[in-house]
């Protein structure tokens, strides 16, 4: 089944018809639909399926012997998220098994083709979640305590899809010596470089950070503007502080959830708490920078008569993918090297990175660097291209004379 | 029973351990029971209950004949509210009554004790909906239309608590000659003036609008500062100007309800909706404050790349009660006036006053001012003060030789 087949296939699981985008929360019918589309095509390759108790997914193409080489991504999607983002690097694996089959080439090594859950974080907050469970990033205590927006907790959400969770540590990583994933670009580097393709150096470092805001509630008719202790304008203000101070390093920081008590029209708000995504260069940047939105914030608390307190809900170091890896995926192709760019997502890639697994990634150009968002999107001839480009990948990596 | 009593017969109902603030929105369990609560009281009064199929409710002291005087409030509170906005002027209602029969006075006219549904519009988004279905300021037509935070209509909500709705215009107001309705002051003017006791002078024009700022969704991390088109920052630039315009005019602006999408972590917001809560000394003020508030939000969009579009979702006119009939009810209260006072707060009373009832309202001293709050509260020796001011009123409006 060709690339556009499968993509096709996909297309409509989980599409909102008013936007166009798709929610596909992990354990919610559209991305167990995926699922079970993957494992399909899985069975059409003849590729042998192990799943482990988290809830990942491995096709393995059982050929020669030795360290395995690890291919895939994500079949989940942020809320109202775009079409590319995970499930390009599903489809893009297995549709280089098939180039690969066409080229007549025989693996020295096994390869396989992964699908991990809930990698966006959307439903249960902590993104790649599948991925640091099965390499013991994640403590299978922590996810258990890990609830949706609806007070679901994540073992009830799998059993009710019929999944037997046996969260942790997995097997489906054993002998596993190298991975590479391909993803679509979440940003316009390839754009500017004229290249279909990419090779990732890294991923910046990254934290999540609640941010409370907490005033006193009061009528919003009766309360003078001068007794009022109103959060949200401590929030306001902050939100601007955070874009300036991102905008004017060079980094990344956004405030995209907001949760408001009691929310009402004629009430001033008790409480505003909104969630700080920061991301930077390098790792003592990424702590200046919330510690300079904190001070900025608590300044402005004080005037408004409002407190302020932070907590960081998870925050990821930075990851440096090998480069004589990269380097050898990138050099060569008809006779030019494909670039090789830093990016500021996380991805699964960047968790097994972490746990020691040989690692690296591949990015399809996106023409307007737009992703998590229904506008999202690849042209086909790039990822055409990018097909063969992780078809090249897994020859490197899985030929005659690839290094154990 | 007495003021005390009742006061503690509805303490409990609705009330959130966590915040101590009530939860009694229209035609759920809480705000039922207090219904019911009251219907019980009345039939200790030996008073005549009439409903209506908007939920409304009186109980009459028949006695007399001629048009009739209606005293009450409502038992609904908003989202995590106080306990006092609505229920003060019910329970002081029917203990005014007991006041008056231990005074001996036999009214002239019939006095009935009301309560209207859904003064606070904290279910339907519609304030007074009650009294302006009643007096057919709002269509029963717009009313079916109505849905709560979760999608269900008002006929639905009010069926599914063995109501028969019947929207619309209703007899329970025929042959009211004048309205009284008894409130927690909501400010700080009666502490300001040392008075346990005031009568309205008028009501501030009030205004709800909807400010629906559109930008792209994007990827948190990925996307550059420069390239986005992020409308939290639109918003929070706006609520911080709405803010400060109001508080320059001693007017009042508040955006207290925020909607975000998709409102996830890692995502910048496709759109930002808040709604304006804005009330001014007249309505041009009003007019000036709002169109100022939009001004400045489109600007910031044009910065932003985004849009700002505004919608009033409901104005109401200022409310002057008839300056006789308060002047009559604040003059010698042993040998002093009550103060006469302005309130920025919308009531059943502006509605009825609105729909031609000649009006009064008595406000309760607030020692904080606090509103809208758990914290909400008056001085059990002030609300007493209160009953025997309400029980004088009622003497005044009904006794022998008031004006017909």
């Amino acid at each position: 089944m060709s690339f556009e087949q499968m993509w096709s296939d996909l297309a409509p699981i989980g599409r909102a018809a008013s936007s166009g985008g798709y929610f596909r929360q992990p354990f919610g019918s559209a991305e167990r639909e995926c699922h079970a589309w993957f494992l399909e095509q899985c069975a059409a390759r003849g590729l042998d399926v192990e799943t482990d108790g988290n809830g990942n997914t491995v096709g393995w193409w059982r050929s020669g012997s030795g360290p395995s080489v690890l291919t895939g991504s994500h079949l989940d999607s942020v809320l109202d998220g775009g079409a590319y983002d995970g499930p390009l690097g599903v489809v893009s694996s297995l549709a280089a098994i098939d180039r690969l089959r066409e080229r007549g080439f025989v693996p020295d090594r096994p390869i396989g083709v992964g699908a991990f859950v809930e990698e966006e974080g959307s439903r249960f907050g902590l993104a790649c979640l599948g991925s640091q469970l099965m390499t013991g990033a994640v403590s299978s205590e922590r996810a258990k305590e890990l609830r949706d927006r609806d007070g679901t907790p994540l073992l009830d959400a799998m059993n009710a899809v019929g999944l037997e969770p046996d969260l942790g540590d997995s097997a489906l990583l054993d002998g596993v010596g190298c991975f590479v994933e391909l993803h679509v670009e979440q940003g316009r580097d390839l754009v500017d470089r004229g290249a279909a393709v990419g090779v990732a150096s890294g991923i910046w470092p990254h934290g999540r950070y609640r941010f409370d805001f907490t005033g006193q509630a009061n009528h919003a008719g009766t309360t003078r503007m001068e007794d009022r202790h109103d959060p949200m304008l401590t929030f306001a203000m902050t939100a601007l502080a955070a874009n300036k101070q991102a905008r004017l390093g060079g980094q990344r920081a956004t405030f995209g959830r907001v949760q408001v008590e009691p929310n009402g029209t004629n009430a001033v708000p008790a409480k505003v708490s909104a969630w700080l995504d920061a991301r930077c260069s390098d790792e003592a940047t990424l702590a200046a920078l919330v510690a300079e939105i904190e001070r900025q914030g608590s300044q402005r608390a004080e005037r408004d008569g409002t407190s302020l307190a932070v907590s960081a809900e998870s925050v990821s170091g930075s990851v440096a993918f090998d480069p004589a890896l990269a380097q050898r995926l990138a050099a060569d192709h008809a006779g030019a090297d494909w670039p090789v760019l830093a990016t500021q997502a996380g991805h699964d890639a960047g968790i097994l990175s972490a746990a020691g697994i040989l690692t690296a990634m591949l990015f399809v150009r996106n023409p307007t660097g737009v992703s998590h968002s229904p506008a999202e999107f690849a042209e086909t001839a790039d990822c055409l291209v990018g097909v063969d480009a992780l078809a090249d990948s897994l020859e490197r990596l899985a030929g005659p004379g690839a290094p154990r």
